[in-house]
C-alpha cells in the first residue's frame, strides 16, 4: 500500500483545508495511507475517527513561513517540510505532497531526495486547460532561470515521460515555445534546443503562447523564467475577463437576469480555467514524486494533489526518466 | 497639416478595409491628408469623390506578401511598404502606417529612416487591456529576441516617453517584467537590466505577468522574445474563454436565454480584449512613427492605427527619446 507524506501545516491558510483534503482522499481512495507532518495537537483533532488508523502524524513544531528564505531550508531540520521529505528519502514514504513554501520544497527535495541520474535541474510541470476538453503539461514554471539548452532537452523528457505515465497519454507530443512556428524562430538558446530536441521521438518542432491553449501539442518545454511569466500572463488575463464580466454584469437589471441564466455555464468556465483543479505541481527530475501544491491550496487542490502524488508513486517515473535520457543522449553521440 | 504615408495594399485582406479604415479616420479629423501607395486601379474606385483631394496615390505594382523574407525587402524598392517608408525618409510624409508584412516593415523603417540617436535596436510596443478601464503599454512584444540590458533600458525610455506624449499618460510608472516582484528575482539580463532601470524617474521595480492586467504600471519592459510570447498566450487565454463559453451556450437554451440578455455585456467585453481595438504597435526607436498594424487589421483597426500614427507625428519622440536617453546615460556615468 503507498504510503503519501504531506506537509499538514506549510499552507497559507494552515493545517485545516490540508487535513479536509486528506480524508477526502482518502475517503475516495482506499489503497493509500498517510504520514501527516506537523503539530500533533492541532491535527489530531481535524482527523475523523475513523481515518485515524490511516493517518499517522509525525509530530513537529516548526512551520517555514512563505517570507522565509528557502536557502535556511536545509538548516531547519525540524520543519514540517524538512521531515517530510525526510520521510521519502529514507524510504518511509512514497511521495510527498507540500502546499507550504514551493522555493524550500523545491530546495529539499533536490538536495535531500537527490536528483535523477542524468538530469541536471529538476523542473517544475502545470497543467493548463484548453478548449478541447484536454490539458498541456508545461514546464518549467519556475523552478529555473537561465536554463541553457540541454537543461531544455531534459525538461522535454521528464515531460513526456510524465504525460506518458501519469497523464496517460499515448505518444505524447512535445513542442519547444518560441516566439514564432517557423524553424528559424527563436532565442540563442532555444536555437540551440531545438537540434536536441529534434531527437526525441514526437517532437513537434516549436510552438507559440497560444499554441498552449488549443492543445496543439500535449507538452510545452521553456525556460523557469518564461514558463514563471506566461503562468502568470495566463492567469491575469482569466481574471481579467471574469472582474470586466462582473464589472459589467452589476450596470444593467437585464444582465443580472441573464447571468442568474447562464450560472452553470459560468461554473463550468471556472473549472476549466481554475488552476486549483489540478491539485499541484509536480516537481519532476527528483528520484521520488513531490507534488508542489499552492499555498492557498484549498481542500479539493489538497485531495487532487494526493491522487496526483498517488499516480506517480505508481509508475516508475525515475527510472524510465533514467534510462531514455542515456538513451537519447547515446544517441546523440552517434549521430 | 500633418501627412501620412499608409501602405494600402500589404494587408491579409487587400485593400478594402484599408482603404475604408483610412476615409473614415478623414471623416473624423480633418487635420490630415494620405498618401495611399499602391496600385492605382484598385485603389481609385475605393476612394469616395469628396476624399479625392485628401488622398493622394503613389502608384506601385509591388507588394511584399506575408510568405516572403523579410530580408529580401531591402532589394524590393518598388514595393508598397518601400515606397512608403521612402516617403516618411524623404521627408514626404510624417508618419507610416502598414498592415504589411511586419519583419520588412520594421527592417525597411529601421534601415531607411534610421535609428533615433542612442537607440541600439528599436522595439514594438503594443497596449494590453485592464480590468481598470486603462491600458498596460508592453514593449518589446516582438522586433527583438536575446535583449541585453542595455537594449532593455533603451526599451524603458522610449515606453516611458511614448506614454507620457502620445498616451498623455502624467508621469507614467515603468516595471521591468521578472519571475517575482521582490529585487532578486531574475534572470541575469534582467537583473543586470535592474540596476540600469534603477536610474530612470518612476521606476516601479520587478512586475510580474499578472501585472500587466491589473494595471499595476503604465510601461511593461521585456525581451521581444518573452513579449511574444506573453502577448501570444493573452491571446490564446481570451480566445479559449471565449470558445468555452460558446460551447456551454450552445449546451442549454436557458444558456441561450441568458447570453441574449447578455449581449451587451459581451460586446463591451470583446471590445476590450479584442487587440484591433488599438489599431497598430507603434515601432519606438526610429527616427519617424512607424505604426505596424495586424495583417488582419478591419477599417475600424486602421482608423485607430492612423489616430496613432497622427499622435505620434504631432509629438517630437525622436527629439525626447534622445535628450532622455543621453541624460540618463550621463547620470549612469556620474554615478
Amino acid at each position: 500500500m503507498l504510503k503519501i507524506a504531506i506537509d499538514a501545516m506549510g499552507g497559507d491558510f494552515g493545517p485545516e483545508p490540508i487535513i479536509e483534503g486528506l480524508v477526502a482522499a482518502l475517503k475516495k481512495n482506499n489503497n493509500f495511507s498517510a504520514i501527516a507532518v506537523g503539530k500533533k495537537d492541532e491535527l489530531l483533532p481535524l482527523i475523523p475517527q475513523i481515518f485515524l488508523s490511516r493517518i499517522e502524524i509525525l509530530d513537529t513544531n516548526d512551520v517555514i513561513s512563505m517570507s522565509d528564505s528557502a536557502t535556511d531550508a536545509l538548516k531547519r531540520k525540524e520543519s514540517t517540510i524538512y521531515k517530510a521529505i525526510e520521510l521519502v528519502r529514507e524510504g518511509n514514504a512514497d511521495a510527498v505532497v507540500s502546499a507550504g513554501h514551493s522555493g524550500a520544497s523545491m530546495s529539499l527535495a533536490t538536495l535531500r531526495i537527490g536528483r535523477i541520474k542524468g538530469v541536471n535541474r529538476p523542473a517544475i510541470a502545470t497543467l493548463m486547460p484548453t478548449s478541447e476538453n484536454q490539458n498541456t503539461l508545461v514546464l518549467d514554471v519556475g523552478a529555473n532561470v537561465d536554463s541553457d539548452a540541454k537543461n531544455l532537452f531534459e525538461f522535454a523528457v521528464m515531460g513526456q515521460v510524465y504525460a506518458q505515465y501519469v497523464l496517460r497519454l499515448d505518444e505524447p507530443i512535445v513542442g519547444l515555445l518560441s516566439n514564432g512556428e517557423e524553424d528559424s524562430k527563436g532565442n540563442e538558446v532555444t536555437k540551440e534546443a531545438y537540434k536536441l530536441l529534434a531527437k526525441i521521438p514526437n517532437f513537434a518542432g516549436n510552438v507559440e503562447g497560444s499554441d498552449i491553449f488549443k492543445g496543439t501539442v500535449d507538452v510545452v518545454v521553456c525556460d523557469g523564467f518564461v514558463g514563471n511569466i506566461l503562468l502568470k500572463t495566463a492567469e491575469g488575463v482569466a481574471d481579467t475577463i471574469g472582474k470586466i464580466i462582473k464589472k459589467n454584469l452589476k450596470r444593467s437589471l437585464i444582465s443580472i437576469a441573464g447571468a442568474v441564466l447562464m450560472r452553470k455555464v459560468f461554473k463550468n468556465l471556472k473549472v476549466r480555467v481554475d488552476y486549483a483543479e489540478y491539485g499541484g505541481a509536480p516537481l519532476l527530475g527528483v528520484k521520488a514524486p513531490v507534488i508542489i501544491a499552492h499555498g492557498k491550496s484549498n481542500p479539493k487542490a489538497i485531495q487532487n494533489a494526493i491522487f496526483q502524488a498517488i499516480n506517480a508513486a505508481s509508475s516508475n517515473l525515475d527510472t524510465i526518466i533514467e534510462q531514455r535520457l542515456a538513451k537519447y543522449s547515446n544517441n546523440q553521440e552517434i549521430n
